[in-house]
């Protein structure tokens, strides 16, 4: 709140005007769980079982078979090149229109096994009220993240208020095809990665343009998208989620392959970043439990 | 204006929310000419011809012996490939904001030499009041341009008031390094052509996410932008700018390689689709008329 009034208050050298009130979270493990794997793995993988009833062929194809086999971890263990497979057969062959009402169709029904609601009912209720936050104070905030932007577009705008064009990431490549009911945006088998990492600053130069002034995230994936931001003109702030509540949520950090928080952790602690301690910061984890604790 | 109000009045079945009210413009020979060349060529060219003096190798080499021997003319005439060199050569190799500043600096002291005025002076005054209007109305405006995307974002802000996160074009890739003044994005030898055609719409998809409800364009590369556009649900506008106007400005259709309006003009035909005279519609075409118009 401090760093907000700084670059919101009219007549100081720290105004930012709010055109250049540029925001960016990650979204996997930032604003919502991302253990015990991905949400998009888990979507990824009922497709695929699903597929696998109408066309057989897939149980004796690798990665396929594999995944169908030894189940969603056994998945998540793929390396990069399995995971484009899947995510090829998954999520291309329909229209971009047609994809969207799957991911719909998806998220309004599966539930996730540990706490039994719905993915989108697991978003965190502090970061629900961060951005509304922001939101209040005229940034224009974005999702910069590695998982797949049509994906995350199909909630992003009820769930966060945040519409799609304000969010980025992977996609299968899109082509114009005119059909016989007229034109279309076909989801071809060809994966643009919006890699963690440097292309996560590379990703904001070709979006939007600018700098960020705010940036949040939780693991080693979002480094140099903390680093970017931070190294820029005039006030900053550069967030870190910790997420230390096995109880209420997850803990893990140094060991994880994915969603793995080590470097950036020391970079913070060094920096002296804001890090969030998610079980000894928040007094709720997610919006269900506003009830129990009183709020 | 009468679809407009119809997008925009509470309590009709025609009613865009805010959020949805996408409008895309192409940007040259739309918002700005693109004649007796593309104004990004004339910047490459001048680049060109001062990276020369500093490094007289370049004479010695194609393409640019041909484009700096033949001049203007010659190196719009060169083929796709050779373009290309001329981009890598004269918009890379140097960060983000350097590439800012020189276009910048440029923009601010090239004069075209028909008008003899700096380029952003030669926007269309009715474009603008166009995008003002738009702009009252609550839509979110998009330029999608196969021209470079941070060329046009250094003038759009100031000069269209769409800031950089809504330009979408063609552009050199940005890699994120860090150097001993902190990390920054360094402009490679790699071109990202945003085509035009069905490269429009896909890059609609790929920004934007969502289906214009109104689109904006002037050649036969903005076709399948236009399409796109007009085939969705709901009410629609699709306008096309015909240069009629070799007095005032330029006169070409049919017969053009750069800007060639010829399927998209038989095509607004056909569909009935707005299509704008511009010496029969438009009272003045440059701001600076403003005055000898009497407006």
């Amino acid at each position: 709140m401090d760093f907000v009034k700084r670059v919101t208050t009219d007549g100081t050298p720290d105004l930012v005007p709010p055109g250049d009130r540029i925001a960016v979270f990650d979204n996997d493990g930032t604003l919502w769980p991302e253990q015990p794997n991905c949400i998009q793995f888990v979507f990824a993988f009922d497709r695929l079982k699903m597929l696998a009833h109408v066309n057989p062929d897939l149980r004796e194809t690798e990665p396929f078979r594999t995944a169908l086999e030894g189940g969603l971890d056994r998945l998540a263990t793929l390396d990069a090149d399995g995971i484009i497979e899947i995510i090829k057969v998954t999520q291309s062959g329909m229209s971009t229109e047609q994809f969207s009402g799957i991911v719909a169709e998806w998220l309004a029904t599966a539930k996730e096994p540990r706490f039994g609601r719905v993915y989108t009912d697991l978003v965190y209720q502090p970061m629900l009220e961060l951005l509304d936050y922001l939101g209040a104070n005229e940034f224009k905030i974005f999702i910069i993240s590695g998982n797949g932007t049509d994906f995350i577009r199909v909630f992003a705008e009820k769930t966060y208020r945040i519409p799609p064009e304000r969010v980025v990431g992977s996609t299968t490549v899109a082509k114009f095809r005119v059909g016989t009911a007229g034109p279309m945006l076909m989801k071809m088998p060809e994966v643009e990665v919006s890699s963690d990492g440097p292309g996560k600053p590379e990703a904001i130069e070709r979006f939007i343009g600018r700098r960020p002034i705010f940036a949040f995230g939780n693991s080693d994936g979002d480094k140099e998208l903390l680093e970017w931001t931070a190294a820029g003109p005039g006030v900053r702030f550069v967030g870190l989620l910790h997420h230390t509540d096995a109880e209420r949520e997850w803990a893990y950090d140094r060991t994880l392959k994915v969603g793995r928080l080590d470097k950036a952790l020391e970079l913070a602690r060094a920096k002296d970043w804001t890090i969030v301690d998610m079980a000894a910061d928040w007094n709720i984890v997610f919006p269900f439990q506003r009830d129990t604790a009183g709020t």
